[in-house]
């Protein structure tokens, strides 16, 4: 398998994860985003992803894109350790969770969104920080809730093992701390987080521990 | 079942096509969405749905949130006729373009990143609107190369029976023209488009047929 990906990006850093927990060697294939252009742009890989976005799995000559699918494919390939729970509503649980950081929170925060607000829209550095610290504040606070009002909850966003929530939910925190985010209203966010980042599949698919960090 | 949902919200037209598609009745709850405030924000709806928006499914006590949470829940639960392909990579592919959509295009021109452009960043209804156009062609223009890219793909954006791609795409669609988009470069989206509205559970979903259709 081949992850093309970027060291900072949070759907890739979610991939990572999910190969990490499934135990799943990978080429690690970076894809260098920046302000002005990036290699996401490039025609070679264009042709693997028409939307210039990361992370791409290519598995077996097949090409998977958008950071969940690319989870749920793993999931149901290599389907030990779980990453969803058995009964259906609490996958939707599980799910809904993951879907509440990658549809309500980080697109409205990533490096496309910002240069949009800067270059075109002419804003500050300042107002598009506030803008993105806006909605990670918005989102993890109702995540928040929405964890607290799980009685299976355990150690992790659902029971006591890493599901596709806790995927999610790691990289965003990533981001809301490089925002400068008030994390206050989120107390058991936080410590879910620092439970995921002890583990060694969390902490290998950090940041700071790829090849091609800065 | 009772959806909660609103006849606009492009969230909510998906998943009363799904539940359309698989012949289940519901209840339909309308939370009006407006401009200045909203019953989305009523102590009562946030019990249920803490992040505020819509839709939020009630199935026999359960509460599922997040639109592509509860399609995945309807088809683990009602599994005929079915909504993903049964290939695991062909399952990531129509879950990338529903994520394509879901994930690139929608959350940057829902009401609430609309209302905070205007209401913040005090920008003019015609940049707002000049904003939901960029994405939305941005996005859309990408999943047309993707859709046109799919050998297998038939009438609808993979196969010919209707799929979680296709739930996502009609209602972006709407939005789109509700926008004034120039689709021309998405001839073949168009088209896939106009095929499922001609079908009954596309058509009675569709928000001038619902009962709170202004």
């Amino acid at each position: 398998m081949k992850l093309y990906n970027f060291f900072r990006s949070s759907a890739s850093y979610r991939v990572r994860i999910a190969l990490n927990l499934k135990g799943l060697q990978y080429e690690h294939v970076p894809i260098h985003l920046r302000r002005d252009g990036g290699e996401q742009h490039l025609s070679t890989y264009k042709v693997l992803n028409p939307q210039e976005i990361i992370p791409t799995l290519e598995d077996d000559g097949r090409i998977v894109t958008q950071s969940l699918a690319i989870i749920e494919y793993l999931e149901e390939r290599c389907p030990e350790p779980p990453l969803l729970p058995h009964d259906p509503a609490d996958r939707a649980l599980v799910r809904s969770m993951a879907l509440a950081v990658a549809c309500e929170i980080h697109p409205l925060q990533n490096l496309r969104v910002l240069n949009y607000l800067k270059d075109v829209l002419r804003h500050s550095e300042e107002e598009t920080q506030a803008w993105g610290r806006h909605w990670i504040t918005l989102g993890l606070t109702a995540l928040e809730q929405i964890v607290q009002a799980v009685p299976e909850r355990g150690n992790f966003c659902f029971g006591n093992t890493p599901t596709l929530a806790d995927l999610s939910l790691v990289p965003q925190l990533y981001n809301a701390r490089r925002f400068s985010c008030d994390l206050s209203a989120c107390p058991t966010l936080v410590q879910i987080d620092a439970t995921c980042r002890a583990l060694p599949a969390f902490a290998n698919a950090a940041p700071e521990n790829q090849p091609d960090a800065e």
